[in-house]
Order: structure tokens, then C-alpha cells, then sequence
């Protein structure tokens, strides 16, 4: 989530190249706060809330602090934050169980030509051919307080501006005086409510994580993107890692002198697995959900956010399969963006065919308007909120107005590396051009040398001037499809042109051949130009580049500044919501550890079709003779499934080995990977991923759409011993074959 | 259905170019004969076997008699085949109910761009104003007689060749006798069983057929080819037309003057509709089956005709679609080819994933390998039939090695108007070269003159050179694909380039640049080269013609001869399965009057899935908001719907205006608009597709997948009522509201 002033960002934007996974989690972004009305299962449940819950009527057959306790080791404990993912800890020794997809990066770079465990699964056959997952750390929450009061009181009368940044800074200070308190602790403030509750999250950081058995690829990805965001689903998306720290316990980074980490609490299998109808719940991290949001946000998501965002995505996928058409060794380099770009952009569509199926900003406008008869009728809440409403409409108003033109800009600002490039070169000549002192961004000239050094010697090389183009492109291409953008520049000089998409493509292809972007040389004498020399050097790419670099800047301080005012109004609508409906609210996800429970379920998303909560064995096999690579299966699969080796994973009211599972618990992205957990507290499978009419889950939650999915533990055990040879690990985690 | 010798088809293709639909007919090609043991509700009866069926016992209601009876009215004098569809006629007053995708290329003929029936739909209020289908007839069957025991003992002792020319013979005999004996009849000697039976079918053929009342084309084709061969559906796919004859009851073409046809029986409409479970019975005219062909036969397909057809047609979809990308009326222009050809895609997908799935060929090589041992068991028998199965085989076995070939250049016959310009450039030429009494095809000079003449001052101003181009592309790149095609001239010269895809294109666009073709004077000039002055010119467009040309016209010659020979030993094959099986066989379809039965029930295709057997208007709303113009509804639905407007047609089983309905009934291609008929036969619905699994029907029908799909009345009464305003019409139908 971007806040306001405008960085230099050669890191992030470098990272994106390598990282494109962590970039769909940067991809849902902006905050927390409170409004619709909870129904029966919704709900995340942060820590606070669950000793208040009734679970005991609800199903749960273990005493509810097992699940979590202040005082003792409780299920919380097996709980770990892995990436941007949630895992488990499912043995004594530190074994973790998560997704594949949370480990995918990991064992990608793992991977050689030779070994490619990312194809073919891998195995530790002892703990000493464990994997090193360079780069992921693992968080346990170890404790929370509520720091609301204190966090208030700092901001006590202050004007929206001032009060934004003294909250990011008391919070700061909170953090570290937690973390100078107790060693080897992480503390992190966390806002539940808008603006009116702050929590404080401890956790400790494991360092040294190691893969110990995952799948092949076409197991742990089965279905591709295909069958992301879909039921009936197949995907055996798990993966096993070990965490290990210093011999002393401190959490050190690899050494092979290290030791598996033993948790205070460990969750066990239950290898029978769940029924249609049973009771379940999940631990996790939940990144984001905006259902205490007003009507306004929702209409700002639908009409603006929403289309521009999956229509630019949607371009861009479409020139990338274009560049890789005929090349497969390019297609193979720009899979991984592909990949994540897809996923958004299927997650938006679902989205937006979501919000207009259930009409949810009519809904939230019904709600508002029996909110405002309510505050009419009641003389001190008039008072006090009368304006409230019509205020909050009136500050979303100008998102309505530039919020398009902004994300069109944001998409070239982070897909871009040439944009990044052009930028550097842009504002050093300019913060050049003005005395130290007197620049806006606080860089002296030994900085701004270090960043043109880097640029030029470093970032320069990663360029992909081809990619970046179609980019461009791409972009512009889907900014000319919406009407407001058509008029404002750069994207008006192209609105009028015969054929507007040519004229872009040809736009561009000049601009690349022409630049100084593409000769080293020339880039870096461009550096030692003024201002004035840059401009009349009349160069299309560095132009684009000035005006999108300012005017995002510009938009972003404005956005920014909507959003510190908003935060202000929408604790004031959490307040009087309360008010009037008279009932506890829970806070919205904001990747703190959170419980959900609910019921392995089947729905009916559509007209005349009824989908079963469990999948099995036979549908990997009907899928498999789809003539799509993305449904091949290991030859072994088969053979196993002809022989009927199913062990004791067979489930005979199902007629065959669980693979998938569905059940209506309240989860959103970052809650792959969380245990999925029976009434004992057993794990029962592993969470990865939502149905289709679920993408609308962020914004309102319902019974009869809302499922989210997992890998049943059956096949998880199934695959690690039949496909996997993975004896010793179903040991490890007490299952008798 | 090709025969054998290649002839000159300007209007054929010709043809092609203004009526897609009618291609799809014939792109399902090839004929009848015997293998897969009838299931229990797998059947597709002829006449002759209805009175053998106790269909009192499956359900039915009302004697059988009343369905057909050969000495008196029956539901049969109800049934008309429109087109290559089926219709019936549903009141006294020669209305006819049959799909709207039969009707469509009329109902687009007859709209114009002020009066747009195709897009707004049609309702003549008064007869005055029922709208000519132009070039639409209606037969209706008056009669059949078995005739097997003339054409067999006219063929007895004759070989091979000689025996298919003397059958052939002899049934236009028949026809020509059956016709001169009784005025108005059009008669038809068909196949039942290979080589085997004989059946001569009498009809009425009825000239002027008019337009009554046509739904929106977004109710008519909602779903369009996205939901093409899928359920659950929502189309309205039906149309109301009325038969008209001269004022003395002969079939006239279209006067004013004309009065409506009085069928001798029709069908009685049911307002309630049908329920899940109920019995139901359909008659119409499927086309063609291929249930007992042997298991190379099926081998053929899966490995041979299906894999090439469906590559060249996707490949041709894609090129086209791009063709059309940014050019909004030029894909208007090729939407309804892309539609035909899609249809046909889809449809091969779909079978060869159900072939794939169900191992068809395996099953059945068990089958003749159980059939092997009964003969070698029998001495009699093995004397007789010994080394039928193996003979069979080896018959087959050439298609496997040139049956892509083959199918690649028919591909270019059919679908690249330059191919067949060039070839009547070629045959002018080398027949011009010989003496009119030597050539092979007896055109005299008059004769090429005449259609040298057509060519180029007729058929030439509709060369679509840029569409023809594509094509080439589109099939050397699918024929690329395949390995065997590698080596085979024309396609082996681009087999090695770096680039083989590039290396086409460049080679069509440098062949179109220079031929002869772009330009009428050089072309008109080509004509008068002789044979090796043509060659000297060194035209790739025309020495690719000449090699595919006579290339096709020696494949064909050998497929008819194959072909020749299976008649015989398949027709042998057929009385040792009867002989063994001892059961009644009925034969594959062909075009002629057939009863299948069954009952509406849901089913369950892949795993975890349940479809309901009726959908409801809901899912037409729910399909509305998906953003693809195929699911677009008229305005005035949304409104029916929110005011739950749906009168006596609103089914409280299932909650809503029944629209989509399945069954478990017998069908194939010709069944389009075929009445689905209840236990008392009575009309509750209109058939017109089969589930995306029941496309390898045409192989072997199972009652887990085969199910087909038909529009429920209550959805053609409820939209001809509300959307239509056609109250006259549901009076006629003696429907009350």
C-alpha cells in the first residue's frame, strides 16, 4: 500500500522482475473499517474475540483454549506467518505444512537444469538434504495488547493531516519500545478499526526455513490458472518445510550447526480427514477485507478501480502470450508475471460479475439511507453525525474523477522498468538543477550520484526495452477504452487517430528506436544535462516518462490526502453504526492472526447446478485427458489410480481419495496456507484458494456463495507416501499407513 | 457425403459463402452400420420397430398407435422435416414449431437493416404478413417399404465396384417408379443397415413456408457459441412457421394465392411442461451415427479425422477472428463461417476428449476380440466369417497413413475460393490439351467455355483473397502439427525452415502478391497457355492448386474404394454380430423418421458435479451480467423478471419460468427441432443441442453421459406471450393464460 511522497524505487521495482509472486499481495491494497451487518458464519475473529465465541454449540468438541490461550501453549502456537502465506507447524521438529504456491519461488531458485524439483517434487531423504528456502521467514505470533488508548490520546485535537502522521509515529515508538523490551521480538502496530482501535502484534522471526517434501508441479499446480478461483478443483497446492534455529534457540540465519525448531505447540493429523456437513475452522493470516467500508468505496471499486485495473492487466497478458507466441523460451521467462497478472485479473473479473449479481452498492446505499433515518430521528445523533454520510460521499467524490487516470499511471510505474529508468534520469537532472537545500526530496549530490551509478551500472542491464514496449502499449490500449481517460493527456493524443491502438503501436515503437533510453552511452550523457537541454532534447520516452512520474505524484499526495480524511469519517460511521445496530463488530482483515469457522459445504453458484464440498482421485484422472498441459498428471498417477493403491486414504462415502474440499468459512487472500482444522482441532487439509463467487468475499460475505478451498489432508498424505515415497515424513507426522 | 470423382464445384463453394449453416450438415459426413449392444434406453427407432416397443410399460400413456399408425392419423403426419431440421406442425392450421438456429439464415434474409428480425425478432400479426423463407422446404414422410430384397438380388455375385454403381442404380430406379406412381410424392431409397437393408421413404414436399413469430436473437442464440454443446442452458432457441399450399392442396411455390396446409394430424401443446423424471418421447430425422462401425473405424476417427479437422478449423477460427480483431465489419462478415466452423470444433473437442475418457476403441477391440473367439469357436462359422475382423483391418489401414493428407486438401477445397478458382484454370488447360473424346471428364469445349465464362465474370468478384490467404496459413500450419504431413508436398518444403510458421506465411503472401489470381487480364490470359506454358510460369499458387487438386481427386478415389469394400464386409459383419449377440440391432441414423425415448433427468458429467434436469429464468439473469455480449438480454426481461411476471408459467417444483431442459433420450444432429413429447404426446419442449459429453453419441450412447437439450414450452409460450406480445398465437395453440 503506497502512502504519498513519491520515492525512487529501482529496488522494488527490481524485486517485481524476480518476485511477481509477492507482487498479488501488493496488488490488493489499501486498508481496513466497519459495515455490513455479520451474518450467521462471517467473520474473522482477531484473538481478542475468541474466548467470547460459542464454538462448544457451533461444533467445536475441545475446550476453546486449546485453540488459544494467553497463559499456556494453545493451537495459536502452531501457527506461523510464511511469506505473505500462513503455515503450521505439524510436528514436534519444526515441520511445517503450507502451499505450494507459498513455497513456489523458493523452490524455483532451488531448481537447476539437473534437479528441477520444481517440475518433479523433492524429497529430503534425511534432514541433512533439507533445502535452504533462501529469502522466507517465518513469524509466530507470541503475544498482543491493545494499544487504542494510548494511540488515541497522541492525536487528541489534531487536524487530519497532523493526526495521520502522528499515528504512524507513536505507533513506531510503540513498536520499538516492545521490541528493546524483549529480545528476539517483532513488534507491529496494527489499526482493527479505522481509526478508533490499535493492536500491538509480537512475533518471532524464524530465519532459516528449508523445503523438506514438495510435490511435482503437476500435483501442486495442477489445474493452473485454468482452475484458479474455481470448484470443482483438484490442485494438491501443499508443500512441507522445516524451520530451524541457533542451537541457544536464538533465530539465526542458515547455519548447518542450526536445529529444527520445536514449537510450544504442534498440530496433529487427522488422517480420516472431514465429512460433508462437519464442523471446521482455520487459523490464519487474512491480508485485506473492506466489508465495514461505506456504498462510496464499493461504487469507487466497481466503476473505477475494478475495470481499469483487469482491463490493463488484461492487455498486458495478451501482448506478453503475444511475445511468447512462437518463442517458448521468452513464454518460460515472462510466465511468472503472466501468472500473477492472471490471477488478479480473474479475481477482478470475479469480482466485479460478483458486485453486480448481488447489486451490493444499492444494498450498502439502502443501508445508508436507513442509517440516515435513524440518525434523523434521534435529535443527539443528529447532531453529531447528521452530515456524516453526505461528507463521506463527498470525499470519495474526486476518486471518481481522477482515480482512473492514477492506476493507469500506477500499472507503467510498477510494470515498467524503463519507465523507472527514464524517471531517475528525470528528477536527478531536475533535483540538479536546485540548491541541496532547497529540494523537495531530502537527497544531497552524493546520493543522487549513488542512484544515476546504480541505474547505470547495475539496473541498466535488466531492461527489457521489448517487454516494457508492449507494456506501453498495453496500457495505453486499455486506458483508450475508457472514455473519461481519452481526454486527458498522454492518452488524448491518440483518442482522435483512425485507428487509436496503431497509433500507440506506432507511437512507441518510434519512441523506443529514438530514445536515449536504449543507448547506454547517451543515457548517461543525458545525465549531465540541465533541465532545460532534457526537454529540448524532445524525447517522446523521456517526456511520457516526466509527465506520468509528476502527475502519479501529484494524484498520490491527493489520494493520500482523501484517505487520512477518510479514516477520520469512517471511525465516525464505525461509531454510530454501532450505535444503531447494536451489536459487536468484528474488525476487518488486516493480515493479523485471525480464527474463522464453519461447515464443509456444497453450494449451488448457479442456476440448476450442485456442486459436492469433496472432490477426489477420479476427477484428477477425468481432468487429465483435457487436452491442456496445465491438467498432465505424473505417469505414476495413473498407474496408482488403475491399482486402486489408495490405502487407507479411500473414503467410501465419497467412493474414492479426497482431493479437494469446500466449506463456507469466512477467508481472503494471505489465508493460504492455514490449517483447516476439525472439531478436535485436527488438521483436516490445508487452505489455498476461494470459489469464484467468493472473489466478492472482500467486500460482503453470504452463505450461499461465499467457499473457500483446500487440500484435503487425505490427499496430501496420499501423494507425500504414494507418488512422494515420503515414508519417513507420515511417520514424523504419526500417521499409520 | 463425397463420392468419388472430383467434378467442378463453383457452386458448391459458392454456396459455402452464403449458407455457413447449412456447412455444418456437412462437415458430420459419411454413412450408417452395426456394432455397441443397445443400452437400456439407447435406441433410435425407425417406423417399422415402433409397434415393437412396449413403451406402455417405459410410460408412455396413449397407444401406441397414436404415435404411428400406417392405416390412419398419427403424431407422425405431425412431423416434417425443415431443412436438414425437424419441425412439427402444432395446429390444424399447418403451423410449424421448430429451433430458431433452422430458421436463422431465413429470418436474416428477410431482415433488412430498418427492419432487423434477426437482431429484434419477428411477429406477423396478421397471416398477411408472415414473412416467405425463402428457399426453405418442408417434407413430410407419407410412407415407407422395405425394397432390401430387389436391391440385393439385383446385386448378387457382382464385386465390389461394380456392385455399389448397381445399387445406386437401382435405387433411383425405385425412386423413379415411386414417384411416377403417385403424383406430389418425393421418394428416397436409404440405407438402413450397411450393404444389408433397404428402405424406400415416401414424402410430401411442401414449397412455401413462411415466418410467424421469430424471438430476439438474444433470446433465440443466448448463449451463443460459448454455451454451444454445454448445460446448464438457457436458450430460447425455437420459431413459429406456417406451411402453405395452393388452394387444390398440391405444394406450390409461394402466391399470394396460397392457403395454409392442413397437416393430417397435429400436436397438442401441454402448458404445464414436463417435470424431473418424467417419460418423454421424441420423433425427428437425426442424421448419421456411427454405433456400429467396427473399432478401426472409430480409430480412424479419434486418431485420424477428428485430431486433423479440428486443428485446421481452429487454426482457420483463429486467423480469422484476427482478421476481424480491429475491424468490426469485417467480423460481421465472417461471423457466420467462424460460427460453422466453431460449431464443428467444439463439437470434435468434445468427442475426442469422450473417446479419449471412455477408450472407446479399446472397448470395442475387446469386443471384436470376444467376437473373434465365438467365430473361431463355431466351425460354421469360421468357415464363413473366419478372417472378416483382420480383412476389415487391413481395409482401414491405408486411411491411417494418407487420411490426413486427404482431409487437409479437402479442407482447401472446401474452404479457400482461390483453390477452386485455380483449379478450374488448371482442368481447362490440361483438358483443352486432349482431344474432347479422351478426356477423363466428358466436358466438350462448350462446355469449359461456359465455365471459364462463370469464373471469370461471375464467381471471380467474390474472391476473398485476404480471407483465402488466412486459410492456406491456417491449415499448412495445422498440417505442420502433424508428423506424417511433414514429409508430404506441399506441406514438406516449410517442414525444416528455422521458423516453419513464418516460412508459410511468407510463402502465401508472396504467392498471392504474384499469381495470376489478383489480376482478371492475367488470369483471362492463363487461360489460353497451353499445359507446359502454364508450368513455365512458375505460379506457386497455381502449382500449389495443381498438386492439391489431383492430389485430392486420387485420395478420394481410393477412400471410395475403401469405402466400396467396407459396404460389404461391414454388411458381413453385421449378420455374424447378429448371429452372435442374438438380439434386435436397430440401425444408425440417416436422415430418416425416428422415435427415441426417455425421461428428463439431471446428471452428474465430472466429478463433485450435479446439474438439475430443468433450468429457470434466474440463470438468464444470473448469465446476463457475465460482461460477453452472448449473454445479452433485451431490457424488457430483466423488467418481466423483477415484477415476476410470469404467469401460469411459473413451475413451483422448480421456483421459476422452466427455460432449459434435459433428458436422457437418444440424439444426434437432424434432431434439431424435434418436438419433445410427454406420456400423453403432448408438447413440452423443443430439442436442439446435446451436452458437451453426449457429442461422442454419434459413437456409443451411455445413460451416465448422454443427455440432450431442449427448450421448455412453458419458456416458448411464456417469451412468445411477454416478450412477443403474440397472444393470437398461443390462442391458435389452444394455450389458455
Amino acid at each position: 500500500m503506497r502512502a504519498n511522497i513519491h520515492t525512487w524505487k529501482f529496488i522494488r521495482t527490481i524485486l517485481l522482475f524476480t518476485l511477481p509472486v509477492l507482487f498479488i499481495g501488493a496488488t490488493t491494497p489499501t486498508g481496513p473499517d466497519p459495515i455490513a451487518p455479520p451474518a450467521p458464519d462471517e467473520g474473522m475473529y482477531p484473538l481478542s474475540e475468541i474466548a467470547k465465541l460459542d464454538l462448544a454449540s457451533a461444533g467445536l468438541e475441545i475446550p476453546v483454549e486449546e485453540i488459544y490461550n494467553p497463559n499456556g501453549a494453545s493451537l495459536v502456537d502452531a501457527l506461523a506467518r510464511v511469506g505473505g502465506c500462513t503455515g503450521s507447524f505439524v510436528s514436534a521438529e519444526g515441520l511445517i505444512i503450507t502451499n505450494h504456491h507459498c513455497g513456489f519461488d523458493f523452490v524455483r531458485r532451488a531448481s537447476t537444469v539437473e534437479n528441477n524439483y520444481l517440475e518433479d517434487g523433492f524429497l529430503a531423504e534425511t534432514r541433512a538434504d533439507e533445502i535452504p528456502a533462501e529469502g522466507l521467514d517465518c513469524k509466530i505470533t507470541v503475544g498482543y495488547e491493545d494499544v487504542s488508548e494510548r494511540v488515541l490520546a497522541a492525536v487528541e485535537g489534531l487536524d487530519v493531516a497532523a493526526r495521520s502522521r502522528k499515528i504512524a509515529e507513536v505507533s513506531r515508538q510503540i513498536e520499538a519500545e516492545a521490541e528493546a523490551a524483549e529480545a528476539g521480538v517483532d513488534a507491529e502496530v496494527k489499526e482493527m478499526f479505522i481509526g478508533r482501535s490499535y493492536v500491538l502484534f509480537k512475533y518471532n522471526t524464524i530465519n532459516d526455513v528449508r523445503l523438506t517434501y514438495v510435490p511435482p508441479r503437476s500435483i501442486g499446480e495442477f489445474g493452473g490458472e485454468r482452475d484458479n478461483w474455481i470448484w470443482p478443483r483438484h490442485t494438491g497446492d501443499f508443500t512441507f518445510m522445516r524451520a530451524y534455529v541457533a542451537p541457544d534457540g536464538s533465530y539465526a540465519s542458515y547455519s548447518p550447526d542450526n536445529v529444527p525448531y520445536k514449537p510450544k505447540r504442534h498440530i496433529r493429523v487427522n488422517a480420516d480427514g472431514a465429512h460433508d456437513g462437519d464442523f471446521v475452522f482455520i487459523l490464519g493470516y487474512p491480508g485485506t477485507t473492506f466489508r465495514h467500508r461505506p456504498a462510496a468505496f464499493v461504487d469507487y471499486h466497481e466503476r473505477v478501480r475494478l475495470p481499469l485495473i483487469s482491463d490493463a492487466f488484461g492487455e498486458i497478458i495478451d501482448a506478453f502470450e503475444e511475445l511468447g507466441e512462437d518463442d517458448p523460451e521468452r513464454a518460460l521467462e515472462l510466465a511468472s508475471i503472466v501468472k500473477s497478472l492472471a490471477n488478479v485479473y480473474k479475481n477482478y473479473n470475479g469480482k466485479m460479475l460478483g458486485l453486480r449479481r448481488i447489486d451490493l452498492v444499492e444494498r450498502k446505499k439502502e443501508e445508508e439511507r436507513e442509517l440516515r433515518a435513524f440518525i434523523d430521528a434521534t435529535p443527539e445523533l443528529a447532531d453529531k453525525y447528521g452530515g456524516l454520510l453526505d461528507e463521506i460521499d463527498a470525499t470519495y467524490e474526486p476518486l471518481f474523477s481522477f482515480g482512473k487516470e492514477r492506476l493507469a499511471y500506477w500499472t507503467i510505474d510498477r510494470l515498467v522498468g524503463s519507465h523507472v529508468a527514464l524517471e531517475s534520469l528525470v528528477r536527478y537532472v531536475d533535483l540538479k538543477g536546485i540548491p541541496e537545500s532547497e529540494r523537495p526530496e531530502k537527497l544531497d549530490d552524493d546520493e543522487l550520484e549513488a542512484k544515476k551509478h546504480q541505474l547505470l551500472n547495475f539496473y541498466y542491464d535488466r531492461l527489457d526495452f521489448e517487454r516494457d514496449r508492449a507494456t506501453y502499449v498495453a496500457v495505453f490500449r486499455a486506458a483508450l477504452e475508457h472514455p473519461e481517460l481519452r481526454t486527458v493527456a498522454p492518452f488524448s493524443r491518440f483518442a482522435d487517430a483512425a485507428d487509436p491502438n496503431a497509433a500507440v503501436e506506432e507511437f512507441f515503437r518510434e519512441a523506443f528506436e529514438s530514445s536515449v533510453l536504449v543507448d547506454r552511452d547517451a543515457l548517461a550523457a543525458a545525465f549531465e544535462k540541465t533541465h532545460d537541454e532534457l526537454v529540448a532534447l524532445n524525447d517522446p520516452l523521456v517526456e511520457t516518462t516526466r509527465r506520468v512520474a509528476y502527475r502519479l505524484e501529484e494524484l498520490d499526495a491527493r489520494k493520500a490526502e482523501i484517505d487520512e480524511t477518510l479514516n477520520l469519517l469512517e471511525a465516525r460511521l464505525l461509531d454510530v453504526k454501532k450505535a444503531w445496530k447494536q451489536e459487536r463488530f468484528i474488525p476487518d482483515a488486516n493480515s493479523t492472526l485471525r480464527l474463522t469457522y464453519g461447515y464443509v459445504r456444497g453450494y449451488s453458484p448457479v442456476d440448476a447446478t450442485y456442486y459436492n464440498p469433496i472432490t477426489t482421485l477420479k476427477g484428477v484422472v477425468e481432468k487429465s485427458y483435457i487436452d491442456d498441459p496445465v491438467y498432465d498428471v505424473p505417469e505414476i498417477l495413473y498407474k496408482l489410480y488403475e491399482r486402486a493403491a489408495f490405502g487407507r486414504f479411500y473414503d467410501e462415502k465419497v467412493g474414492g481419495v479426497p482431493v479437494g474440499l469446500l466449506y463456507n468459512m469466512d477467508t481472503t487472500g494471505g489465508n493460504s496456507g492455514s490449517p483447516i482444522l476439525d472439531s478436535k482441532g485436527r488438521l483436516v487439509g490445508v487452505n489455498f484458494d476461494r470459489a469464484y463467487e467468493a472473489t466478492i468475499n472482500d467486500y460482503a460475505w453470504d452463505e450461499s456463495y461465499s467457499r473457500s478451498i483446500g487440500v484435503d489432508i487425505r490427499y496430501v498424505l496420499w501423494t507425500a507416501w504414494q507418488v512422494g515415497g515420503a515414508d519417513a515424513l507420515l511417520a514424523e507426522l504419526g500417521v499409520d499407513l
